[in-house]
C-alpha cells in the first residue's frame, strides 16, 4: 500500500551515466550504492529544479517547512509504516553504549507522519485550512543493491513533496489546482506525451461509500478539467484502500511510461493521528492531500537527461554560455565580460554579493587550441552560447555570440546579451 | 579529535523555545528528540540564510556538490571516524531479510569523507586547484538524549560545509580568503562581540615540523591580517593532531561564548585517502582545508535569535510586512497591494512564477478588530513594517507605513514600497 504514496523510481532505461560523466552531472560510489553523489552540474540542475518549483508553490498558497529525517518506531507504528512498510525502510541505531537511543528509530521513506506532526502541534481552526506544506527532505527507501541504477532505482531522493490538509468542501479546488500546476510545469519542460489515471476505490478500503463516492466524482471533474474529457484512463478498484488518487505518467524516448506527478486523497492518516480542525459546528477530522510535480526529483532530472539527450535548454543548463579569447592579447577583456556575467572570484571580496543578483554560468576557455576546436568542445560539452572575442570586439566592445545549435554569428554589446540571458531566464527557454 | 573538525553545538543558554513558538520558528517533539522541526517562518530564516551564503560562496570560488548521506563501515574506517569517531555516529541497518545490506553502514556527521570520495574520482591536475566544494547536506551526531535543547545542541543539523583541495602554496591565500568571507559576514549580521583563536601544533602530531612550521606561519600572517595583528589568541599546542585551525568564538549576549566559525587545515585525510594532483614535478597530495562561516547553520539561527531577540532585520525576517484595512471597504485595495509585493494564490495560476521574481512575506490582517489591536499585534508578532489602508490611502493610491521601532507614519505609494524593500534586501538591512 505505502509504495503508491509516491512510488519510489523503478524503471531503468532513462539512465545515462555516459552524458552524467561527460557533463559532470552525478556519479555513483560503492561505499553508499543507490545514493547519488550529485556533481557540481548536476547540484546546478538540481538546484534550478529547487528553485523553479518553489516560486511555483509559493504562488500555490504553499508553506515549506524542515522536518526530521529519522524518527521513533512509535511514529512509524501510528502511521501504519511499521506494519506495512518496515521492510521498504531503513533502521537507525546507536553505536554507542553510552548514548544509546530510548527507541527503534526509522530513517523516513516518505514526508507524511512529520507533517501530521506539525499539524498536531498547534490548535487549526477552519478558517486556517486548506494547509499546504512542502518539503525537501532525503528520503530514504531500501531497495535491493542488486537492482540499483543511474538516477531512477535509488536509496536516497527527494521530492517535491507537498501535503495539503483541507476540509471536504475544498478538496475539489485543491485537486484542480494541482492538476493544473502540473499541466504548466510539464509544459515548461516541454513533455508532450504524458497521461493521468484515476485509481477508484476497491473492494477493500476504509471511509464511507459516499465519503469515497464524493472524492472521485471531485477527481473526476478536475480530470475532464485539465486533461480534457475523457481524456484521462480509468483504473476501477485500483485506488489505495486509505483514497483515491491520480497517477500521471510520462514516456520516455524509449517509449517507456514513468511515473511522475501523484495526486492523492487520504481520508486515514490523519485519522491515525487523531488530527482535528475546529469547524463551525465543531472538530472534524481533516482531510490529506498527497501531491507532487516532479515526484522524485532524482527521477525527474534522469527523464529530463533523456528529453533533451544533453541540450538542456538555457534557464536549466549548468554550462550556459563559454567565452573563447582568439589568443592570449583578447584574455582580460573576457575576463571583464565573464565579471559582467558571472559571479566571479576576480569581483570585489570586501562587500557582500546581494541575495538576487543574476548570475550565469559562464566560463572562459582560454587553453592554447584553435578556435575551431574549443567551439567544437564547447558544443559537445553541451554550453548554449559561444562568445568569440578578436581583435574586432575588443575594439568595438562586443562579442560575437552563436548558439549550440547554429553557425550564425551575431555580434553584441554585454547589455545585449545579458538581457537575452535574462529573457530566455524569464521565458524558460 | 573528530570534535574538532566542527564542533556539534554545545551551549544551551541562547535557546529560546519561548520566541521559537511565538514566532513559528520551530518545534522540538519526542518523535524524534534532537531533530528540529523547522516550521514555516523558522524555515524562511534558515532558506534565507543559505540562500545568502549560497551566493557569497560562489563569489568565492565554490562549487556546490550534493552528496549521500549514509555511507558503509569501509569508507569511515579509511577517514578514520569508525575507530576514533563511531561511538558519536549512528549506524543504518536493513529492516528487512531479503533487501539486506552487504555492510554496515554509518550516517554522516561531517562531510569531508564524501568530499574526497568526489575528489579522487576524476584525474586532477594543479591546473584544477584549488577546488572548492561546498555541501549543505544533513548531518546526524548521536548525542546523549538528555542533554539536547533547542537549536544549540542537536543530533541532526546541517553546515554551509566547504572543503578546500589546494597545493601547500596556495594554503595562505585560501585561509586569507577564508577569514575575509568570515569577517564580512558577521559585519552583516551585526555580531561585534566574537574573536579568532590559533590552535598550533601538538606534541603528538602527523607531517613534518616544516609542514607545520610554515603552515602555522600562513595562518597567523592570515590573522595579523584579518583579525589585527596580535588582536587574536594562541592556543599553544591545541591543534589537532592533523593539522592546525582557527576558532571564531562568537559571544551571547549573557556573556557565553559559542563556536561559530572554523577554518582548519588537514595534512591527514587526503592521505588516508590516497588523493593526488598532478604538479609540474609529478604527482602529489593535497592539502584539505575545512572551512564553515556559520559552522551549524542551527546553531548560528539561536545566535541570530539571541542577538535579535525577535526583532529581525528586514531582509531575514519570516514577516517583513502587514497590511491592515482600516475596515471592510479597504480589504479590495489590500489585496491588490498584497498582490503586488508577495507571491499570491490570488494571481494567475495559469502562468509560471519567474525564478528571480522579488517578493516580500506579506500578510493581511483583516480581522475584525480595532487598527490599534491589530497594530500592537503585528509589532509583538515582529513584523518589520506595517501599512494601515483607509479611505484617504485607497483615494491617494498609497499606504500609511510605519516601522516596528518607530510610531513615525509615512504615505507611499506601493512603488515607493517595493523600491525601499528591495534596497533594504540589497543592504541587508
Amino acid at each position: 500500500m505505502f509504495k503508491r504514496f509516491y512510488s519510489a523510481a523503478k524503471s531503468t532505461s532513462v539512465a545515462n551515466l555516459e552524458l552524467a560523466t561527460r557533463q559532470q552531472l552525478y556519479m555513483v560510489d560503492a561505499s553508499s550504492p543507490g545514493s547519488v553523489f550529485f556533481l557540481p552540474h548536476g547540484t546546478r540542475v538540481f538546484n534550478k529544479l529547487v528553485q523553479f518549483m518553489k516560486v511555483q508553490q509559493q504562488k500555490h498558497g504553499f508553506t515549506e517547512v524542515i522536518s526530521p529525517l529519522m524518527y521513533k518506531k512509535e511514529l512509524w507504528e501510528t502511521s501504519g509504516h511499521w506494519e506495512n512498510y518496515k521492510e521498504d525502510m531503513f533502521r537507525v541505531e546507536s553505536n554507542s553504549g553510552n548514548n544509546s537511543l530510548d527507541s527503534v528509530y526509522g530513517l523516513k521513506p516518505m514526508n507524511c507522519p512529520g507533517h501530521c506532526v506539525i499539524f498536531d502541534r498547534f490548535a487549526r481552526s477552519h478558517h486556517d485550512l486548506p494547509l499546504r506544506l512542502s518539503d525537501w527532505s532525503s528520503l530514504h527507501r531500501n531497495e535491493p543493491s542488486g537492482a540499483l541504477t543511474g538516477l531512477t532505482r535509488v536509496r536516497r531522493f527527494h521530492q517535491d513533496d507537498g501535503h495539503i490538509f483541507c476540509t471536504r468542501a475544498q478538496v475539489g479546488v485543491e485537486i484542480g489546482r494541482s492538476l493544473q500546476l502540473i499541466k504548466l510545469c510539464y509544459s515548461v519542460f516541454g513533455f508532450k506525451k504524458y497521461r493521468m489515471t484515476l485509481s477508484t476505490r476497491p473492494d477493500s478500503h476504509i471511509g464511507s461509500v459516499e465519503d469515497w463516492d464524493s472524492a472521485e466524482s471531485e477527481l473526476k471533474k478536475a480530470l475532464d478539467n485539465h486533461a480534457g474529457e475523457q481524456n484521462w484512463a480509468l483504473r476501477d478498484k485500483d485506488g489505495a484502500f486509505y483514497g483515491p488518487k491520480i497517477d500521471i505518467l510520462v514516456t520516455d524516448r524509449a517509449g517507456k511510461e514513468h511515473q511522475a506527478a501523484t495526486v492523492q486523497l487520504d481520508f486515514q492518516l490523519p485519522q491515525r493521528f487523531g488530527l482535528q480542525y475546529q469547524a463551525e459546528a465543531g472538530p472534524e477530522t481533516p482531510i490529506m492531500v498527497h501531491r507532487a510535480v516532479f515526484g522524485s526529483v532524482e527521477r525527474f532530472m534522469a527523464l529530463l537527461m533523456d528529453e533533451y539527450q544533453g541540450n538542456w535548454p538555457f534557464w536549466l543548463s549548468p554550462r550556459q554560455a563559454v567565452i573563447i579569447p582568439v589568443n592570449e592579447s583578447h584574455l582580460s577583456y573576457c575576463q571583464q565580460i565573464h565579471r559582467e556575467l558571472a559571479q566571479s572570484t576576480e569581483t570585489d571580496l570586501d562587500a557582500p554579493s546581494a541575495l538576487h543578483e543574476a548570475s550565469f554560468y559562464v566560463d572562459i576557455d582560454a587553453r592554447a587550441e584553435t578556435v575551431g576546436l574549443r567551439t567544437k568542445d564547447a558544443i559537445q560539452k553541451g554550453y548554449n552560447y559561444i562568445m568569440l572575442v578578436g581583435d574586432r570586439e575588443v575594439a568595438a566592445g562586443t562579442v560575437a555570440v552563436r548558439s549550440r545549435e547554429s553557425r550564425k554569428v551575431q555580434p553584441m554589446n554585454i547589455e545585449e546579451v545579458r538581457s537575452a540571458f535574462q529573457q530566455l531566464e524569464l521565458e524558460y527557454k
